[in-house]
């Protein structure tokens, strides 16, 4: 059997971590030879209601949870973590501003990448999913200068499968015919769902779709979907976050689909003309555990203003928790491009036969 | 690609649904090759909850996700259904009495029945969750009498999870290397825990744990678990029950290990002296989408004390709704040992080495 990776998941006795642990744990994320251990951080008072989901996961039996730990502590739950699930963030309460929010969630963010920087595995792949999940994993890398910042990574991929999702259901076809669907951007309103690049079922997916519904329907149901999810349920998207997170760190590790990309929120190296550094959301491919982004796409006006309005935002949220934000080293800048050009000469050199056998396989 | 399954869940905008559809959505059910179509019931004034779960579905653009109807109509939600979870049950309420909380019960599951027997698959497989799930079962399968009674089963898989993952914590030892626990009797604190017959990493279960432990600590642990977990959480078990369902469903359907066995609640044949036709929990094999009682174990006075007080306790559920039961006509009962022989005789020929194929392997 392989050893066991250690997967670190914060939040974790919220919501969303309810239904992404038992997935997890089901052998979701790395498939079912791959065992794992639980490291689950949550704030002091959540503790009791942690060890209640403790005793549920122990309840299951899973063949391939080989240990759970549970600790208030992100020095513990972070240890030697292969894998880093960034879930728990301080959600907006009554009066509070946007920046008293990004705030807030600077300080948790910081401690965090703090604490990985100084005891997670070196290959750490850290996936921040709690929100303005865009600058908290900005925070989270700054603060973790030994760590190379491509490591840190935010959640698009539920507006990415939203995405994918309402495309099938307007067509018809089943997902799998859908192919390269991008979400630029931010995890926002102002995100930008791209179908201009997109096919469903060998048609361009804009003349599928209508490019009307398209642009008249199609974005804003996208962006908004977080808001009508509440007003049916009554309750915020936790199951399909989950699931988003699952599929985000899954495809990172073990490879996208050939012919198809997927949507993370990765710290920009200038492409598309995007400001380097923030955390943007790209259209990527993965192979052997590292990603790049897709180049060379032609973006139309319509859709160049929108990203620019997503980049304005972002650098917005970076200046308002800047004097939070330790200087960008120059070691930190290099490690951007070194992370980048190796991805790049990854992609230059292709890959032959054996090495495409880590791809998963599409049915 | 496969043609796609029908599978049913009631109580679909419920707790444990809300965990229990995602997963068979990814495929934990059936495999990540088999297209599934989602026919989810729920009462009337949940409709719109359980069309922000559906959005929600969408929302994972699950590959093998083929359809989802919602329905407040049982005929709706069982036409054709190759699996049915039923999952929705009324909970007690305040004052309630034990008699009051199983007619009202009755009155849902005996809808249900007949619904199943009017439109579901001729091989649909029942699976009753909803408490007191033993006796919901028995009402469902008297009220479908076209169906074989042991296509109803209810669920004890959780009350065996909880066992194998409590011993798995007692003893160091990975749950894999824990085999032939079994959950006899009703899904009550009456439930009997036998490790009598188990063993842990080679080791007879109960020399491993402590027969002190055993008997004086972990049947009462197993026994009251659903409370400690309200206790610790502050909510009742959803995702292990759900997992626990999926986990039943998929055996029944796949296969059990080989040495090692599950724990079912199914029509008692008179094995063991259980009395006929009341749902019992009792030790099974599964292959071929049919399951077997495990015969021929010694059973000690310790456990078979506890085991005809899990009967009793069962006997009195049964006729405590006496007069909502159909009658058990001859046909039924001829339908008992039928699909009983049958399977006997599939286990008294042995399997060929192809057939043996068909069991899931186990790492």
């Amino acid at each position: 059997m392989k050893q066991p990776v250690r997967i670190a998941v914060t939040g974790a006795a919220g919501g969303i971590s309810y239904s992404l642990l038992f997935k997890i744990a089901a052998g979701e994320v790395l498939g079912s030879d791959q065992p794992v251990i639980l490291q689950l951080l949550e704030i002091t008072p959540a503790m009791d209601a942690l060890r209640g989901v403790a005793m549920e996961l122990q309840d299951c039996a899973y063949p391939l949870l080989q240990g759970v730990v549970l600790s208030d502590d992100p020095t513990v739950a972070f240890k030697d973590a292969d894998y880093a699930f960034l879930v728990g963030a301080r959600p907006r309460g009554p009066g509070m501003e946007r920046k008293d929010l990004l705030e807030a969630n600077a300080a948790i963010f910081s401690v965090q990448g703090k604490a990985l920087n100084d005891v997670a595995s070196r290959q750490v792949k850290v996936l921040v999913v709690g929100n303005p999940a865009n600058t908290n994993a900005l925070i989270a890398a700054r603060n973790a200068p030994d760590l190379d910042p491509t490591q840190f990574t935010a959640m698009t991929r539920l507006d990415h499968n939203r995405a994918v999702g309402l495309a099938a259901n307007k067509t018809g076809f089943a997902t799998p015919t859908i192919n390269r669907v991008t979400i630029w951007g931010n995890h926002s309103v102002t995100q930008v769902p791209d179908l201009y690049h997109a096919d469903v079922a060998g048609e361009e997916a804009v003349d599928a779709v209508g490019e009307d519904w398209y642009k008249n329907t199609f974005i804003e149901t996208v962006q908004k979907r977080g808001a009508a999810i509440i007003d049916a349920r009554g309750a915020s998207s936790s199951a399909s976050a989950a699931q988003a997170a699952i599929d985000h760190m899954r495809d990172w590790a073990l490879g996208t689909y050939e012919g198809d990309w997927v949507s993370m929120a990765i710290p920009s190296d200038g492409s598309y003309g995007v400001a380097k550094g923030i955390i943007y959301s790209f259209p990527v491919r993965c192979a052997f555990g590292r990603y790049e982004i897709v180049q060379g796409l032609e973006i139309n006006d319509f859709i160049a203003g929108k990203m620019k309005a997503s980049e304005q935002e972002l650098i917005e949220e970076r200046d308002a928790v800047a004097s939070l934000l330790p200087a960008e080293t120059e070691a930190h800048l290099e490690n951007v491009q070194i992370a980048d050009r190796s991805n790049r000469e990854l992609n230059a050199r292709g890959l032959n036969a054996d090495e495409k056998a880590v791809f998963t396989e599409r049915f």
